[in-house]
């Protein structure tokens, strides 16, 4: 059977503006093996599988700068201390794209990366939603806001347009709460 | 129209085991903003959605050191310099489950996370896998077999039990490939 391993130690190695980077000293559970293991703490995260009233994707196209490109994404972002997924992912939906729903499900959760990211990614489906506002961007955002029929969408999952992990994710998410 | 940040300065902050963490100064397309970036850096991953000859999934359970748990997952791992994605998905699936397959199917690729992250998982669909080898694990790794029908591998993602974001990517790729 797969046991837990046991810490030993921990050092902070150093922070950057999104994430702190530790090194994790553990033994395995019979102590036989000792290792230096990487962990990238984050806050958690959340993403929004959100319809408008015609049944189209609402999406964002922005600049990465992990893969220095452009991306289409659905809207996400990280929770802010204190606050629930459920509230950050309206607040990340109506300030990426202006949109806003009373139609609220959750999808489910993932993990990040469990091989060295500690923090989940809440994902939500907002249905019917309506363009109520305007978007309300960080300093270092710009992003445009994108509508795509679900069979456009998935096409550009093959095609390698959409290609983002966690929306990759939410996308199977959505399609076991529709099954 | 969203456009690419320009590259003004790099600066690598320090190496785990699997990235090199950088910080990248940019400014916005017009000039007007100016910020720091966290990139970070890894080697091409893959994943394996394999089924053996009754059609169950083959699943590694593992410690993993992110989230301090044992979890449920593809097999997968990083692509060594000089290997073809293919090879590496064969590899891995070999040294996790001791499973070999000559029925490969690319099913695409995903962005670990184009936020700040450079690489990319590519999944590939290994079909009719015999266990023809044994084990053959990094000195720090502990694996346990599963096997899986689909059906209790999707409930496993709806229950939180199987949660690797890629690992939720690669099924809906899978999904995608089967439509």
């Amino acid at each position: 059977m797969v046991k837990v391993w046991k810490e030993k130690e921990v050092s902070h190695i150093c922070s950057g503006v999104i994430f702190n980077y530790y090194k994790k000293i553990r033994t395995s559970p019979d102590g036989k093996k000792k290792g230096a293991f990487d962990v990238i703490e984050c806050y958690p995260w959340v993403n929004v599988f959100a319809f408008n009233e015609k049944n189209e994707l609402i999406l964002v196209e922005q600049y990465r700068h992990g893969v220095d490109s452009i991306t289409l994404e659905i809207p996400g972002g990280a929770v802010d201390k204190g606050e629930k997924s459920l509230e950050a992912a309206k607040r990340e939906l109506l300030e990426e794209t202006g949109y806003t729903s009373s139609e609220w499900v959750s999808l489910g959760e993932v993990q990040a990366n469990p091989a060295f990211m500690t923090n989940t990614c809440a994902t939500f489906l907002a249905l019917n939603c309506k363009k109520t506002g305007t978007q309300n961007l960080d300093p270092m955002e710009d992003i445009e806001v994108k509508l795509l029929s679900l069979e456009r969408f998935e096409q550009k999952i093959k095609s390698k347009e959409i290609a983002h992990s966690l929306v990759v994710s939410a996308y199977a998410l959505y399609r076991l709460w529709k099954d």
